[in-house]
């Protein structure tokens, strides 16, 4: 293939554009929560254009969806793609820029006539985000055998309803069995999330890796009481524990330094009023490392804090993981390709690793996988302000069409 | 009146019971939060047995209750009750105890034909715990002209829905001016809430006054950010914002000892998910204590604090008071009073400030007000195991039913 062909900027924009009319939230970013009536609308519509383009689709049982461009030989193809679900204050690209570039990609092939010898995969995988049901990357961790279909089915959501449930209400539960197409290789290309590339000025990532991961559920049972008339050594406040292992969490990760984050991005008081002691607190810590020793480290100095916490304030505290990944390297062939590709095009690149979780880890257990990374404005991401410029997306986008002919020939 | 009078402690005990089947909770108490549906429920008993026992029931602006016994002579009345609107995980006694201990009271009198000299007013003030709408003491601080009827209505509850459109919908808005009545003396009789009677062995407190209370709502806009790409020190996290808050509410409260309390109960984020950095938090502060000079100490320590977290995290904070009340002493002649005819029942009786805020705070504007406390199991309140014995509930009620007599003849 000519190394002049290039993805058509304009198109992949007016898709973004028409794609998120769906689940528009004021400020410019979107609520797709996976599963919702939102990510449905989505769903319909990338199905339509998948057939609009000749792509094949099949969904398998949690939802994925894989849109098939035949090849030339009977062999394994090359798969790519990302999700279209959001978090519930989501920006334009998160997710989706990976997909609709992957169909912008099959539409400049298309416009050309050209053929590759192995078949290409666009997929979109289910629920990636994890923040209405956990854990996160949901559909390619089915997909490659890592969590049963009856158990993903079973699990229930921030609103009390479960994946099965509402997989089933939105029409897309599909009948092909998880992994029932195993890929030549895997390849995402997604914004960074983060501000590495925009501070150092370079357009591309070739991705070494995705940190590991461990989300902690934290329920902590106190007293509720009158907040004038009890005297302060009487209290067992879940309320106020909860506040204490906010800012341990931030102190643990400011500690520990290096690659080390931590985060308590979800808090619920019960009864939550004003005047009365919190009886029951939840509280969702989330720690990341790219070091799984050092991981593990930050586990069990949260798990030591919490039974400090508990002893001291007469508190019962309880915590479930909902979520644990360790790092994940990925293939340094596809490392090295998009090096080589963003290369060709003059395009600057360095190699770093991925502080967020993607679907990309779960696929490198069935096959070499990589990630291509383009620019975040601010390093903003789940957020409605997110960002990346035009020529980025179509920085990326060309190099993501040359390393998967590169892997398709 | 002889003084071998008893109220009927079956009857009050039956009325408890009956009435608390309004809203009841598992675990033993309830939830009628102001102006709703449960609330309405209650009301409307209330009337129903109030005109049962031939009071004359009229309904203000701002929906307090108040039902009349005629006396013998035209002079101010003898005002008496509380509230029967509760937290969301009320007990059983706060606030209703005072109200069907007044009308048991009135019942008494009835049943050996007794009349006063001055009328008895019994009254059921609107939106005491102020869990929905804020500020507490709603109903009676309206009454006494402490704040404007149209403000009232115009207050947004934590649910979104007014004050006026509630008192409306549940058809409580009635057409008597605040204040229309003006009593000669007010009394309410309540549990303690506070540990301070059963600690130390005491059947009846006189109530010495209520603490001063200082209510803040404090508003951070950090930004929105995921979890794993976000370096620690380029974080604006609302929700660890929070946290220190209310741990710095903890410290305060300690450091400052004495009568000062603390309390953090009620946190909110947004947008509240496990990876994401909150970008908005809400919380409520709140400060008592019963001296007013230390409690504006309290308060500038905290708006201080407040300050120098937004600096240094890069945050916007701001701070507004949902409720203010200096600390108020009631009637010495209403306490003498109390302890009086407690001796005169064989009662022990200590006085002792009031932890939490009451009604009477408000009507002490308008007349002498005072109040009696029985205790409170395990100091719990605001809590569905809030309980107190049946002895003390006939006792506080006795002891009412003579300070009545004592004012109105």
């Amino acid at each position: 293939m000519a190394t002049s062909l290039h993805i058509n900027r304009g198109r992949l924009l007016e898709r973004l554009r028409r794609f998120n009319e769906i689940g528009a939230l004021p400020g410019g970013g979107n609520c797709r929560l996976a599963l919702t009536d939102e990510d449905r609308a989505g769903r319909t519509l990338l199905v339509t254009w998948m057939r609009e383009l000749g792509l094949d689709v099949t969904i398998d049982v949690i939802g994925n969806i894989i849109g098939m461009r035949q090849g030339r030989e009977h062999a394994e193809p090359v798969m790519f793609g990302s999700h279209i679900d959001t978090v519930a204050t989501g920006g334009r690209y998160d997710g989706l820029y990976g997909v609709l570039a992957g169909l912008e990609l099959c539409e400049s092939l298309n416009d050309v006539g050209a053929t590759t010898r192995r078949s290409l995969a666009l997929v979109a995988f289910t629920n990636e985000e994890g923040s209405r049901f956990s854990p996160y990357a949901m559909g390619s961790l089915v997909y490659v055998g890592g969590l049963a279909v009856d158990d993903a089915y079973a699990i229930s959501g921030i609103d009390g309803t479960t994946v099965g449930g509402e997989l089933h209400r939105i029409g897309y539960a599909g009948t092909a069995p998880p992994g029932w197409l195993k890929p030549h290789a895997y390849v995402e290309l997604h914004i960074e999330q983060g501000p590495v590339l925009e501070d150092q000025g370079f357009v591309i990532g070739a991705v070494e890796g995705v940190q590991g991961l461990s989300w902690t559920e934290v329920a902590i049972t106190g007293r509720a009481a009158h907040a004038g008339t009890t005297p302060m050594p009487m209290r067992r406040d879940a309320g106020y524990a909860a506040g204490e292992i906010a800012v341990f969490v931030r102190r643990l990760a400011r500690d520990m330094g290096g690659a080390q984050v931590g985060t308590v991005g979800r808090i619920m008081l019960e009864p939550n009023l004003v005047n009365v002691m919190a009886e029951r607190a939840v509280l969702t810590v989330d720690l990341r490392n790219t070091d799984e020793k050092l991981l593990q480290a930050a586990e069990t100095r949260l798990a030591a804090f919490l039974d400090e916490l508990a002893a001291r304030e007469q508190l019962a505290i309880s915590a479930r993981s909902l979520a644990r990944f360790e790092p994940v390297p990925f293939s340094t062939a596809i490392m090295s390709l998009t090096e080589t590709k963003a290369q060709e095009l003059g395009l600057s690149c360095r190699r770093l690793p991925s502080g967020a979780g993607h679907d990309a880890q779960m696929m490198a257990r069935l096959c070499p996988a990589g990630m291509i990374f383009v620019p975040s404005a601010g390093g903003l991401s789940h957020n409605v302000r997110e960002h990346t410029e035009p020529a980025h997306l179509q920085a990326g986008a060309d190099v993501l069409l040359r390393v998967v002919l590169g892997l398709s020939d």
